[in-house]
């Protein structure tokens, strides 16, 4: 294992550290934790507050993501472990203006059952809280740590719309309706090069070889659903949006949101390629997206891949919702 | 070679075609060419033109860039390949407005050729052209296809600069001047884990042992100055920030803009951590920045690595053109 760490049990405060201290405009720690809130708390004021979190391993995610416009806050678990429910309730409490708060949860067992303690906690306090699971991956059901479908990479439009409008002043019970509205429309599926190699473990997930691709894996290194070898970034494109067009059933009359997501070692340029073939194999179908974004929104540490997510817009509210404006440092 | 690609040989034209279709709000092909320009024509209206670009393989840079207050156009070459003189006289052409282009070149042989090139090219039709070659790499003097220092993340502070004042209408010899003013400010090391592998070439450019780094290294994979042992994350800044230090003077009375750059496949964990590592030593001189980013600026393809920026901010102004509201894709 090299990687550019100190003890690798520090992984996760020092992260923290690095990221609260090279943006005060945006984050701050919360005491005692690590979960980070919204410095600019003026933007919270009367708002209902939107809390995501999970294991880390998956930056930008989640504090990337939390600033006017996104997330109030976000709880840092360990390396690809659920954050405990007492960090998860502080960060409610510290995003809490009075108008409740909102928990969007990515679906693992450990987070799902972390997120629902946290939850009564905070009903114990009547603080109001309502959540959703996000389970947009559709390589597999149920997975090593999943029951149901595995949430990744598309819960950061879940993020963006939510943080949208809970800025403009949405309710809890407004913005617990649209998460569910939103929820199916939203799929992904990705295809891993390489395992991610968690630092406090000091070896990959899983090892292919050196002309072998594994498609459907999760941002665990679970499992995915066919290992063969290496293929052109257009027959990758052609396995992906094939299996999304089977669970989506793509239509040029309806309008898409697309993600394209480097899972953390994987360059640029490649995300752009795969980005272009994406482009030329939704064309087919009659499909220009009507927003997109390439980069490594939710990695996997150091895994070598890509994930696919298409969005269906099912009203025009929701394209608003992805370009309402934010300050946040990654989105 | 695992890689997300087609055809090698396609890399650059597949690359720009997904930037350009992805992000149409901010940039389009110039045809013809591998360059795009501003899609927003008017942003450009009455200002001077700043152009930059080389090779491609560096992404986000240079093309994501381009926009509303930052370059008007970039030129992609092949992957560490200067683009052609007829390439980057296209884009010269394509941006001027009748107030003139600047070129903002790093310093490596073919691209300092070429961009002279295309400037005598439009000198030819009359259009005024002045340029700066960023050299803020410190790590070795002379280097593989460069004379002098190397040009490296850095230049993406003169991009911004130079982007938010000629957005605010400055003349060309007032952006001349303020180049020349800024540039001896930045300067950049790296520190290499691994190498990066260009497509067309099929394999990495050196090879580094299971447990070795190497300080210095270039993003062509140059050579650096030293290979040792992995060590944590604090020793790789103690080595980076000393050697920044050598050449700076670093002074807890002056201000700094500071850049972690990750070299294409550094996790942002690792980025983080570093960061906190590189904060906590800029404290020893009593030094917080005045300005931080973090994450993949600009990259060497594959590389693992990080590179570290440091900027003297000598002027107040400067500060305001960094945090001067851009539109692109990358900023």
């Amino acid at each position: 294992m090299k990687k550019i760490i100190n003890d690798p049990h520090d992984v996760v405060p020092e992260m923290v550290n690095g990221m609260t201290r090279a943006y005060p405009q945006y984050i701050e720690k919360i005491e005692g934790t690590e979960a980070v809130v919204r410095s600019d708390k003026d933007s919270m004021k009367g708002k209902v507050g939107i809390v995501s979190g999970g294991g880390s391993g998956h930056e930008p995610t989640h504090a990337g993501y939390v600033g006017e416009g996104m997330l109030s806050a976000a709880v840092c678990g360990q390396v690809f472990t659920s954050p405990t429910p007492d960090q998860i309730y502080a960060a409610i409490k510290a995003v809490n203006q009075g108008q409740g708060v909102f928990l969007v949860v990515k679906n693992y067992s450990g987070d799902v059952m972390n997120f629902d303690m946290a939850k009564d906690l905070a009903s114990m306090d009547n603080i109001p809280v309502k959540s959703i699971v996000v389970d947009d991956d559709i390589a597999v059901e149920n997975s090593l740590y999943t029951q149901g479908r595995r949430g990744v990479a598309g819960t950061i439009f879940m993020h963006k719309i939510l943080g949208a409008v809970a800025q403009q002043g949405a309710s809890l019970d407004e913005i617990d309706a649209l998460a569910h509205k939103v929820l199916p429309n939203i799929k992904t599926i990705a295809v891993a090069l390489s395992a991610a190699t968690n630092p406090e473990v000091g070896k990959p997930g899983f090892v292919l070889k050196d002309d072998e691709i594994e498609y459907g894996v999760g941002i665990h290194s679970e499992p995915g659903y066919r290992r063969e070898k290496i293929k052109p970034s257009k027959e990758l494109v052609e396995e992906l949006v094939g299996k999304l067009n089977n669970e989506m059933h793509l239509d040029g009359n309806k309008k898409y949101a697309c993600l394209v997501n480097g899972m953390g070692a994987t360059p640029l340029m490649e995300q752009y390629i795969f980005a272009n073939d994406v482009l030329n194999k939704l064309q087919e179908f009659n499909i220009k997206p009507s927003f997109m974004k390439i980069g490594n929104y939710m990695t996997s540490i150091d895994m070598a891949g890509i994930s696919l997510t298409l969005f269906e817009i099912k009203d025009a509210k929701w394209l608003d919702y992805l370009n309402y404006p934010v300050k946040t440092i990654a989105w």
